[in-house]
């Protein structure tokens, strides 16, 4: 097991009504003056945010608004939060939305505190030291965002795709998380969001670091559980203990817990952002595409972890490490069907993918040789998405 | 899914040499002037304390020491930390040591801010609001204090054993966990303190609360974990990964993410205190004991959580429940007996015990019935003490 830092000071109330302690928890961790950050309409719609700013307004917490943010969200909207947060002395952000938001939020805390351009912080010129303090209320559990210190923004001039990772300054204070908030997501963002925080357990558990039988251990029990509760949760959406262990998955998959003391992988993250950012497919999506041939590429090279993956989650009985990789494999894929995931590039969409244009994107983002538990270069990276046509 | 809040401030620095971190994050965390307090001469003969002053030092950390801490840690070392926190006007507490050296720490941490007597947050006639800032140098990987908000204290005059259990408020800011500090454990040390580690997953895992299966696969998870590096560590104690994963095992056992959610059980802790109190035996040893008696009363009243138990953590393919059960609870005997732990009240150097007076005592300390899993009354309580004669 390898050296590690772990800090996690982000405070959860979880359950039913949870979001109606917005205006308690931002009067005591953001300030009396905060930025308020949504996605498109169906916070509105909802009547979400009427709740949360009636709940603000009642805790005396002052608030601005910041609308529009997509999926794979870009630094447009990150600069005129910029703007709004320098101009009305924003003490503090609150995310109401999923990912896409909460990243965005991320993105204005740290830039409102810095003098350059946010961007640095993203391409590895600047290393965060400060932000604005974020809180969240999560609708759409997938990307992990309201536990961990990370945020992923792309850039809408050259379309890179990138990502800042901190031990803890962007990690939110508090998340206010009702299950009964997802009950309405549309099935396919039910389902990229499943696929999504299971990557977020893959990228961690293919690792190259040996004797990590705890982290392993806990990555296979959390994937159990989503896989268990995943059909669940697309057959009836209104399943509030199905929803909440799903919720609470897509935290824990990504706060961290799974990743202590191992060198991690982010290989398929990597490829995948590519894809989002060249074909604005979904992320889970994309990632349910990728993960399966990325496995078939490991189990002809590297079958070992995808192998005791295989045996311990997909109960594969098979002795031979190859074969038991390509079985799980195969139950991977059989189960994102059975949530109607995409598992190929044609079912997600694109027909003639610009391969070339992938791979020299990958390379410029994550370098010649990226990877973990087995080391990619552009030869391997050819061979992957082919892998996913 | 219950509601729930969950809050783990805890910043860890794990791995080789991150006792030399006290003076850093002392600097940081605690203030300029802390009570450092150890238990016996090992931390000194291990030349651990010379260290860690040197590290304070070079830090600039003044420091007065309490020391003398034992197993089952009473009042007594309490209140003569209280006395010197208040005349030193000590800024925070540095505890070196395992789980009665940090929640001594924790207590002082708490009666130093408090007008009244300290002992009123443990009988329950106060509330914590207020401690010192607490950090840790973990030696003994067991109780799970090192990132749990909780303290149990023995009051010397009437051996009552009682818990504080807070969100976050006691949980220290830092520990610092080098799994190469816990080489030269004794072997009983060793095993009790897995013993110890298990019983707070079991605590948590025996839940009346339905639909977690989250936190039930977390829990299995590393319950697995802990049984397959446990032989490792008594085998080879300086098997640093094995020691790795036994000492981050006791803190996530503990530190609530396997609660989250759900109604917890805590009988057997209830039970084991009186043993300990009034037999001075070793907490983890006492469990070792009592588990598998509670687990054994359960298979014929309750069989359908520890038949889960069995099946999914000792691959027990047994149908039948109780069966199962049962057969569960042999697999976990033999677990505790390859670990030279006890497993009979008779094992544990008890030939005779009081079962009236133990019984007497856990009613005072828990109340008339107990438990969260399946509710002890007198009765019951008589029959769990002789299963574990």
């Amino acid at each position: 097991m390898n050296n590690f830092t772990f800090h996690t000071p982000t405070q959860y109330i979880f359950g039913r009504d949870a979001e109606m302690k917005a205006g308690e928890m931002s009067a005591k961790l953001l300030g009396k003056n905060i930025l308020v950050v949504i996605g498109g309409g169906s916070v509105v719609r909802s009547g979400l945010l009427d709740r949360v700013f009636a709940s603000l307004d009642a805790a005396g917490v002052a608030h601005s608004l910041l609308k529009g943010v997509k999926p794979n969200p870009t630094d447009r909207l990150v600069y005129e939060g910029i703007d709004i947060a320098r101009r009305e002395n924003i003490t503090g952000i609150l995310a109401v939305g999923g990912g896409s938001v909460i990243d965005t939020a991320k993105a204005v805390a740290l830039g409102a505190l810095y003098d350059g351009d946010f961007w640095d912080f993203y391409c590895g010129n600047a290393k965060p030291e400060n932000a604005l303090p974020v809180g969240t209320i999560l609708t759409i559990p997938a990307a992990g965002s309201e536990g961990s210190g990370n945020s992923v923004i792309t850039r809408e001039a050259d379309l890179r795709k990138l990502g800042v990772r901190t031990d803890s300054i962007l990690r939110p204070l508090f998340s206010l998380m009702n299950p009964e908030l997802t009950f309405t997501l549309p099935p396919e963002q039910t389902a990229a969001g499943i696929a999504d925080m299971m990557a977020h357990i893959f990228e961690r558990y293919m690792s190259p670091t040996a004797n990590v039988e705890l982290t392993d251990r806990i990555s296979e029990g959390i994937l159990k559980a989503i896989i268990e509760e995943a059909p669940k949760v697309m057959a009836n959406p209104e399943d509030y203990d199905a929803r909440a262990n799903i919720m609470w998955s897509g935290t824990l998959a990504h706060n961290g817990v799974c990743g202590t003391g191992r060198v991690e992988d982010w290989a398929c993250h990597g490829m995948e952002h590519e894809l989002s950012a060249l074909y604005d497919v979904t992320h889970g999506a994309g990632l349910a595409v990728l993960i399966p041939a990325w496995l078939a590429y490991m189990a002809q090279h590297a079958p070992a972890k995808p192998a005791q993956l295989a045996r311990r989650v997909f109960n594969i009985s098979e002795p031979d490490d190859t074969q038991a990789a390509l079985l799980g494999m195969t139950a991977l894929r059989n189960f994102f069907h059975s949530l109607s995931l995409p598992v190929t590039m044609a079912e997600l969409g694109i027909e003639n993918p610009d391969i070339p244009e992938l791979v020299r994107r990958v390379l410029i983002n994550k370098g010649e040789k990226f990877g973990g538990y087995y080391i990619i270069d552009a030869d391997i990276a050819i061979q992957i998405y082919r892998l996913a046509l």
